[in-house]
């Protein structure tokens, strides 16, 4: 039986608070302790990957209270439960099942007689058929010219996350004959974003992949009438161009305008549908069934990692609650996500849809007002470029940050150069193993302008290289991560209330149903 | 005489506390006072922009309490200082002229025995040479064919600043017959981001412009050394296809391996670099030098309003004190910069260098610890993207995080569709006015889960289209800001100490020089 209780509910949370001053970072990553600590506080993940947590701030007295913690506050009963299908999603009263979409987990999940798992294989299924017509040119142009470029048309989930991992892995797919078409992306309801896009490809070798599960999102179906008067203006016919990935209840599911339409459901949230039809369609049109499927398979191995009931063998849940430890023991109001790797340049920008959207509440899953901090700000850009641009402040700032390092031994290209004794690959990597050890243990220097503290945690995910199916695993662990603070701080990761109100305020403007201050601030902007 | 004081030793700065509570958001933005607010607190910035600040939580005792605190901190007089040639970057002993780079505000600054205004505009007048010559064919490449792509080759300042920019101006220089030729960037020592770069251009057909003003930035040598190598395997002469921005005492400075040399030097920080040949070279080459020059007159001009002894009527002054109170007074800890422009996507990641970089500091300019909180973490995306990610935090996150909302009349294409009832230019302006209201007033609903509790505080910079000249104004304003805030809490803005210690460590990695933690990590990542 699962109790759904508060965090500060919990004995295990509130002894938490009493280790606050456990661990002086800087001085336990010092000498051979540091050494010791770099090879003890390393957990293995799937594909090859591991998580290293030597430079937080736990110990085994902290792992311990944390281990107590994810004990009594059920998180393993919590994903079981989920993975089972219940109605984990309380708000919109829905189960949550974006991991069928990759593996199965538990038992058989029926909803509305179908076996949901059956659904987003046939679905899986589906695009990779339709993809391989287009990739052979079964589908074509109306000429019967083969389509180049597809082009997504979504916002919010159904863009960042497929945009993002378009980009981890174009060059991968470049460089390993895996490249079938270019990808672009239309999201913002701004004019000139679908314009640069629209003129920066051939209309007619385009296929256009409209993406939203209720077929009512106002930016996607602007965006769409957007596109159709530019292959109208081409002389084009827009139904031989598009298709559409949406739920089978949506008015878009039985339009002749579309080729070919795929299907996702309720049931997978916007923020967790990449590995659904919404990343499935795009990404198996540029790289291929085959590569959209192995990247599910390192999603589906890294989920299996999380049902692992020890703390300190599962990755997900070890990351999750340093991070309440964090958040709510140490007063740390911000993450920072910091990929030493240019194809996640996206990456940091999905994760922070992802977790701010998830746990950025204030209600726990009752309704019932916390008493405490929940999700933390989420920002971040690739390394090394960070290091020349913010990481001044996560050195010398007044305020400490957490950091999540991701680095991989190898490059994804396989081209590199040696320049004065090492590769461009080997810099990269020097830097971030610097990275973690000078925020970690700073420096003393009399000149207190170069005068470094340390003591400013962080954790880096290790890989071999950044493969399709690394890529999956990196992308379930976060997903794994966010839904097991949601569940120790008794929220529902699974809703969003907090962009509905903006979206109500927008329409009564465009009806000129203002007053007051939205009035002014309409007059302001000459709506 | 300038007093050089703490934020907390000024009696007008420890004044603001007692006015932590003096403004309820909610309250005041509702009804016809919220109206009067839209109308009243906003003051004309250049180029037709205008910053409001209804949404703030100020009001004029407020507004009285931190114009005592802009006096006593002397923040004019020591703007004035600086625009005079005084040593303002204290810890490298340097003057700090970038406005100098786009106009004069005060006396001649005569340094080494250059005018230095001179000096700026001899470098610009020299690129604009360059760059038509260029584009009117004078200089080409080996085989006589005009260059069709910049590839700019830096990282931080050289990267961030020109790439905005770059991006800021794209479409609209497309949609003005102002565009000349394609712009790239190479700026982490991952490989595969050069390696990427270069396979999407025409290498025969690419001017590569090395950006580093010391000469010995480590990744854009080794990106250069990357480049060279590439342009060799073609079969190109190397120094037909490059040109380099340096300071004159750099080892580039005289290199033959260069087509040209254009300077900056120690005066200009990198991310305030966007105004100097860093960003001039790249912008004169894609735009033109007259769309560089507009660029630079919109700084010029918002420069000016800078200079304003009253708070009101100084723009970027008044935003930097409502951030010092945010930060000081009402303890918030983020900055989110939301344009809803998709052209300027890459806008928050500058301004998250430049205020990051350049406050992200724990000690005076002096070098003694300050008592206070100091600069935020800064992050954005366009709207109305973030709407549909992170948004949902900031509506209903325990943290309040202060918004800084930019927005434009019209597109910058002309390009638009009317799709019932509205353009998509009027959903962009609609959405981020309903934004505004939604996070200041919030909505009540007995559904906990949709309650909005408002109180959320933000301003919006609204100007007519993003041309060169806004471009340029809105630049120089968050410029000035930054530096406001570095006055105000007595830090030197203009140094970054924070960066060099994890280059020491990276070094002592590549050399094999480590020991304890630090080679743990070497270890883990195979280096």
């Amino acid at each position: 039986m699962i109790n759904w209780k508060n965090s500060d509910e919990l004995k295990s949370f509130n002894d938490l608070f009493a280790l606050k001053d456990q661990v002086k970072l800087a001085e336990v990553m010092e000498g051979a302790n540091g050494a010791e600590r770099v090879k003890k506080y390393s957990v293995p993940m799937s594909i090859g990957l591991s998580y290293n947590y030597a430079a937080k701030q736990v110990d085994d007295t902290v792992l311990a209270a944390l281990s107590k913690f994810a004990e009594e506050a059920q998180l393993i009963e919590k994903f079981e439960a989920l993975y089972n299908g219940e109605v984990i999603n309380t708000g919109e009263k829905r189960l949550v099942l974006h991991q069928l979409t990759r593996g199965q987990l538990g038992s058989d999940v029926i909803a509305e007689g179908v076996n949901k798992r059956d659904f987003y294989v046939e679905q899986q299924n589906k695009i990779a058929d339709f993809a391989n017509k287009v990739h052979n040119g079964e589908i074509t142009n109306e000429k019967g010219e083969k389509f180049t470029t597809a082009v997504q048309i979504g916002i919010g989930g159904s863009d960042l996350g497929p945009r993002a991992m378009y980009l981890a892995l174009e060059n991968w797919a470049k460089s390993n004959g895996k490249f079938f078409m270019d990808a672009k992306f239309i999201s913002n309801v701004d004019p000139d974003d679908a314009t640069a896009v629209l003129n920066s490809v051939d209309v007619s070798r385009s296929i256009f992949i409209l993406v939203s599960k209720s077929g009512t999102t106002l930016e996607t179906l602007t965006n769409e009438a957007f596109v159709k008067d530019a292959l109208k203006k081409a002389g084009l016919d827009a139904s031989k161009h598009m298709i559409a990935v949406t739920s089978e209840t949506s008015p878009l599911a039985k339009s002749s305008d579309y080729l070919a339409a795929f299907f996702m459901d309720d049931y997978i949230g916007g923020r967790y549908s990449s590995t659904s039809a919404v990343g499935g369609a795009v990404l198996s049109l540029a790289f291929g069934p085959d590569v959209f499927a192995r990247f599910l398979d390192g999603a589906a191995a890294e989920d299996k990692n999380a049902t692992n009931k020890e703390l300190t063998k599962n990755p997900a849940m070890l990351d999750a609650l340093i991070g309440v430890y964090e958040r709510n023991v140490l007063g740390y109001e911000s993450t920072a996500v910091l990929p030493y790797s240019q194809a996640l340049s996206r990456f940091p920008a999905h994760l922070q849809q992802l977790d701010m959207e998830s746990n950025g509440k204030s209600v726990n899953r009752f309704g019932d007002k916390v008493n405490y901090v929940t999700g933390p700000v989420i920002f971040g850009e690739p390394g090394t470029n960070g290091q020349h641009s913010f990481y001044q402040l996560l050195h010398q700032g007044t305020n400490i940050i957490p950091l999540q390092f991701i680095g991989f031994k190898n490059n994804q290209t396989g081209n590199d150069v040696d320049i004065q004794g090492s590769t461009s690959q080997q810099k990269l990597c020097a830097n971030v193993a610097a990275q973690i050890m000078a925020f970690a243990c700073g420096k003393k220097d009399e000149n207190a302008n170069k005068n470094f503290e340390g003591g400013r945690p962080s954790s880096i995910i290790v890989g071999d290289k950044l493969t399709p199916e690394v890529l999956g695993a990196l992308l379930a662990h976060f997903e794994n991560k966010v839904m097991f603070q949601g569940f120790a701080w008794n929220l529902n990761s699974f809703d969003q209330e907090g962009v509905q109100l903006g979206k109500t305020l927008a329409k009564k403007v465009l009806a000129g149903d203002t007053q007051d201050a939205l009035k002014a601030y309409s007059e302001l902007l000459e709506i």
